[in-house]
C-alpha cells in the first residue's frame, strides 16, 4: 500500500480531558502532522499534564510541550484560586471553573509556535452543547480569534490562512465520545476532573465529571473513568 | 481645589521602553487607576524589566506584576533565540525580532488580569509610524483583538466594553517624546535597545536603539538615554 508523506501540520491544543483527547485524535485520522500543547498554569488539577503526555504519545503526536505560565498571579477562578471552592452542581450561567481569558490565552501560544513551525492549522476541543457555559468556547469567539490570528501574525500578512478548527463544537458529550472511540482513544487515560487526585482519579461530583459521567451513560458505553 | 475619586481602571502594558512608558504618563494623565503589567518572556533584554518597575513607581502605578511566560521554548525571534542575531539597519519588512505572536499574548494575559480587576481599559504603546513593520501594531489587529476581548470574556458577556486604547499610534516617535516630556516623564530610566547590557545601557546601533535616537534629534531634545 503506498503512504502519501504527511506534511501538514497542526498545533493541538491538549489539556488532558476527554475531549482535547478526541480533537488530538481527529486531527491525526486528517493526517496532519500534530504538535500538542499543554499549559502548567497553575490549575488543581495538576494531573491532568501527566494524562496529556501520555495522550500525546499513545496517539502519535510529533512533538509535546508543556509552557509554564502562572495564572495564579492574575486569579479569579476557582481552578487556580484554593480559596475558591470548585462548583458542585452549579446552576451559575457561567460557573466560578471559568478561567479569565483562558482560551484567548492559550490560542495565542499555540498560534505564535503555529506560525515558527509553519503550521497554518490550530485545533481546539472547545464545545458548545454538553458544556459549562465559558463564553470562549462558542463559535463567535472562535471566527473572531481567527480573524486576530491572521492580522496579528507575519505569516498571515504572508497569506497564511490561519484556521481554527473546533471538530467538537456542535457534538454532544455522546457523540464525541462515540468518535474518539472509533479512533481508537483509549479514554481510562484522560483526565477530566477539576480536582482529580496526585494519581489523576477523578471525584465524580464536579460539573466537569458529570458532563463526562453522562456522555458515557448516553453513548451507552461503559465508562472507563478511574474514580477516587 | 476639588478632586474627584478616581475609580476607572486599567491595565496598562509596560515593557520599559520609551513608547509603553509615555502611554502608562497617558494613562495616568487620563485619571486612571493604572495597574502596569510586564512580561519575562525570555527576551534577552532583561534589564528592561528592572526599567519597568522603576517606571511604574515613577508614575504612580497602583500594582505593578511580571508575568514569567517562557516564549524561548516557541522559538522564532532574535529577541528569545540567541542563535539568530539583532539586525542592524535591517531592510526586511518584518525584521527577526518580530516575535510570533507577543502582542496577542500579551494582550490576552491583560484581558485575563483587566477582567478580575473589573477593568474596562487596556492600554498599549503600539505605534504604526516609526515602527519596525510588526504586523501585531497595526490598527486593524488592534480592531480584531477589541472584538476578541468583547466575545471571550464573562465581562464581555455582562455587558463590559472592553476598549484597547492605544494613544501612541499615529504619532511620531517626536511626537510620543514631546506628549511624555509635557507629562513629566524621565526618559533616563527607561530602556528600548534590544540588546542593553545589565545595567540598562543601549547598544545604540540596534533598529530600536536608532527610531529612539532620532525621535530625540527629531524633538529638539538632548538624548538622555544611557549609551554602553
Amino acid at each position: 500500500m503506498m503512504t502519501s508523506k504527511q506534511t501538514k501540520r497542526a498545533v493541538v491544543l491538549l489539556s488532558g480531558g476527554l475531549d482535547s483527547c478526541t480533537t488530538l485524535a481527529i486531527a491525526q485520522s486528517q493526517e496532519f502532522d500534530c504538535y500538542a500543547l499543554s499549559f502548567d498554569y497553575g490549575q488543581r488539577h495538576r494531573s491532568e499534564l501527566e494524562a496529556a503526555k501520555k495522550i500525546a504519545q499513545s496517539l502519535g503526536a510529533i512533538d509535546y510541550k508543556t509552557l509554564k505560565l502562572d495564572l495564579g498571579q492574575i486569579g479569579g477562578s476557582a481552578l487556580t484560586d484554593k480559596a475558591i471552592d470548585i462548583p458542585i452542581n452549579s446552576t451559575d450561567k457561567i460557573p466560578s471553573t471559568y478561567v479569565p481569558a483562558r482560551n484567548t490565552v492559550f490560542l495565542s501560544l499555540a498560534l505564535g509556535w503555529a506560525e515558527v513551525l509553519g503550521a497554518d492549522d490550530l485545533f481546539i476541543g472547545v464545545n458548545a452543547v454538553d458544556y459549562s457555559g465559558y463564553p470562549d468556547c462558542r463559535p463567535e469567539f472562535i471566527q473572531a480569534f481567527e480573524q486576530v490570528a491572521r492580522l496579528a501574525t507575519k505569516a498571515g500578512v504572508e497569506g497564511h490562512p490561519f484556521r481554527i478548527n473546533t471538530p467538537l463544537i456542535d457534538l454532544t458529550k455522546a457523540e464525541i465520545i462515540k468518535t474518539g472511540l472509533e479512533l481508537g482513544v483509549d479514554y481510562s487515560i484522560t483526565v477530566s476532573c477539576y480536582q482529580a487526585d496526585d494519581q489523576g482519579r477523578a471525584c465524580g461530583k464536579c460539573d466537569s465529571c458529570q458532563f463526562r459521567a453522562e456522555g458515557f451513560r448516553m453513548a451507552n458505553v461503559e465508562d472507563p473513568t478511574h474514580y477516587q
